[in-house]
């Protein structure tokens, strides 16, 4: 730590993100049904984390919102662990404001409309429940609305199965986010709870097929593409 | 595992489950929704990998069929990993003959009916899915099925978060196993995920309640008991 801070002290330009806080979420969010049942999103986190690494290593003060996974946090950043999607939404408002926020959870879209407080029976010869879902709240487009706590800069992430740059160009426009990060999680690829990842970034600009890599070094790319951002924005004020 | 195979050799009455085979079954049944959502238990399959190790320990030759949790295997146990309750269940059928069967694993007692292969589309404004669930296999109820293949000794588990003894008993004789080892998993006990466990055994004789103990020390508790019911067998024989 004190290495890290001579290091900052004597290479300044190394540190891009200094004194701008950002938000990332990772991991899945579990949705309790019963005391032992709950649904859940597939997501080992990994990404996540590593970004939240990498926009520390730029300098940036780091919130890593997580849902239930067992990584350690990484150096510099403050972790916050939550387990369903209404927890994180919580744990995301209290983390405002922030400069940038980068969305990189698995947050179920629904959870069940009312949680058991004992365990459902199974009873016999009955058929088997119905589970009644009702829509969890949309963290990446409460983030993403306009307003004086919106992030300067908000980052989705999209897991598709099919028809990927399209579905993720569709949820950039129908959230309000800045950049969409879209991956192909066909259980064929092997990224699902793997350690590589091939992306593709879609930007008001457009979308950018980046070529697949460990998912360090997609982190590494995303967090040098978000401090070019804000010099930019810095060179234009 | 030369000093194991010496002190085996020199002390054979610390190993009561010589020539036993023992199949166990632990963690949770993921059970999948779509490539990226799924139904899930809560488990940690500590209690299980004990047991596994334990009866190690004792001389048996363990089969340990997980589902999927972060755990190494414990020393001499042959490991086998499954995700879904379909896959325990193939992998408890390949694993026997066995003279033990021990089934702590928190299998899902549903699965959804048909398991999407593309994912699931959140459509703007629709109501959410309704999830239709079909019966799992029922694992413990199958070997404990009299017929060649059964254990001599098959012992469930039973997790409860109300009237723990009466629903244990009536879930050893709905199942047809020979003991049921109950717990009481109300969150606000801290055993579900927890280091500790405090069961009530239940047998033929009836119920018998063991103080809170580490995992450890039920996984000791319950192998003496096995090693002590093989021992009793073979003075008749």
């Amino acid at each position: 730590a004190i290495a890290e801070a001579i290091f900052r002290h004597l290479a300044p330009r190394a540190t891009p993100l200094a004194g701008r806080h950002a938000l990332v979420t990772a991991g899945p969010t579990h949705e309790p049904i019963d005391p032992v049942r709950y649904l859940a999103n597939r997501s080992s986190g990994r990404q996540g984390y590593e970004i939240a690494g990498a926009l520390a290593a730029l300098g940036a003060r780091v919130t890593l919102v997580s849902g239930p996974v067992d990584l350690p946090a990484p150096p510099g950043v403050a972790l916050r662990r939550v387990e369903t999607a209404s927890q994180m939404l919580a744990a995301c408002r209290d983390a405002l404001p922030a400069d940038i926020a980068v969305c990189a959870a698995a947050v179920a879209d629904w959870r069940v409309a009312q949680e058991a407080t004992r365990k459902i029976k199974k009873a016999q010869g009955a058929p088997p429940p119905v589970l009644a879902l009702v829509p969890n709240p949309d963290i990446l487009a409460e983030l993403s609305t306009p307003g004086p706590d919106r992030p300067a800069l908000v980052v989705g992430f999209a897991a598709e199965t099919d028809s990927v740059a399209q579905h993720a160009a569709a949820k950039r426009a129908r959230k309000g986010c800045d950049w969409i990060v879209a991956n192909d999680v066909r259980p064929e690829t092997g990224i699902m709870g793997g350690m590589e990842n091939e992306v593709i970034l879609i930007t008001a600009d457009g979308a950018e097929q980046w070529p697949r890599m460990d998912k360090r070094a997609v982190a590494t790319h995303l967090a040098g593409r978000i401090a070019a951002f804000f010099t930019a924005q810095r060179s234009i004020a």
